[in-house]
């Protein structure tokens, strides 16, 4: 653990990014932890369950917030009438937006994070978006947070008053699924408690993208570390 | 009423500012008008009801909306345990951050109305913020809403994919509230079905800055009308 560094809070789905997300903020001494985690009429609530085990194994407190995210964007992850595509070409993740783009979710879920870390007078708000082993949605992009980090500072009572608005921290956003799976272990992610498919099935699907990246980094990860051994 | 303009969403309180911000999108030709308002937990449903029948009058189709923004944003707006302030001197209003600023409001509602236009290939969202005569919220600032435009054009597929992310569209900006009462009523606005008060009486207090503000935007309206018929 790092030296006390204020509150944070970080947003939380209950997949393997923001976790990790979680862990660094962890580390890096943040007391107390708001895990936010947003309910937005995705296909099933495992993810938010998942995302409340996380934040108990860090003692975060767990703030789970329903936001209506479905009747104004409709998305494969929020309509049944849409399909989330399977067994995507490994090239072809990341090329264009898929239809599981839920119109500006990041947009959406971060200002609700901004809301909250005013109030909580948090130094930083921690995502765990990621820029490389991505589904290709716009607001996982360096140059989307850079804009957001600029509003952040113009949209809040701190930023205005001199005390300095929120950090938008995205520790991931340049890491392989490879590196987030490393970084994970080391700082003891619970792995078996996070779901990332995007169906809401009993067991992941291990088809769809969110899935397929997911395989894509445990298994990078174990070949670099039996390379390590040889 | 101007050239068809394409679909448009404006973000409706039911006070005067966004009823004319809605006037003025249908006077450009704005069609449909998806009129977006937001129950955030303010004391009162009076303003919803507001902006349900101002929708109306302009044939808007009115979505509303349920964000647990209370959840995470104290203010004098949200909670029955901060005051909101009457009386206050008219210089005083606009300075500093009153108890009224709910954390990061307009960037939770600019965020919601973004998924909106992006789900109803929207060409403009329209909101009724102003710099000249309001409460002093930091994001009502123009340098607030500039931050903004950028994030939505990074923010959003249409931006990405080169169909152009919908116009942020505050027409209001710098106009006096006696500049919008003389707008509004020039555009048909039915000044009687908004509501401004902050509090949630059966009538309006008179007293807080909302009430004073609107009291000022009629008085100098109907001043600078009696001087040009003398």
């Amino acid at each position: 653990m790092g030296a006390p560094a204020g509150p944070a809070v970080v947003l939380l789905s209950g997949g393997m990014d923001s976790a990790t997300a979680l862990a660094i903020a962890h580390h890096r001494g943040h007391r107390p932890l708001y895990a936010l985690s947003l309910q937005y009429g995705q296909r099933h609530a495992r993810e938010v369950k998942a995302a409340q085990a996380v934040a108990r194994h860090y003692g975060a407190r767990s703030i789970v917030l329903d936001v209506p995210l479905a009747r104004v964007a409709p998305s494969a992850l929020t309509r049944r009438s849409v399909s989330v595509p399977l067994d995507r070409p490994d090239a072809e993740i990341g090329k264009g937006i898929p239809p599981t783009y839920v119109p500006a979710r990041n947009t959406v879920f971060l200002s609700l994070a901004l809301a909250l870390a005013e109030s909580t007078r948090a130094t930083a708000i921690y995502l765990g978006v990621n820029a490389i082993d991505y589904s290709g949605y716009p607001d996982c992009r360096p140059e989307y947070l850079r804009a957001f980090r600029r509003l952040a500072r113009l949209a809040t009572a701190s930023g205005v008053e001199g005390r300095g608005a929120p950090r938008i921290e995205a520790p991931l956003l340049r890491m392989t699924k490879a590196d987030i799976v490393r970084t994970g272990t080391r700082l003891g992610v619970p792995w078996d408690l996070t779901w990332s498919c995007y169906r809401g099935g009993a067991r992941p699907c291990g088809r769809c993208d969110s899935c397929r990246l997911r395989a894509k980094g445990f298994a990078e990860a174990s070949k670099a570390v039996n390379k390590g051994r040889k």
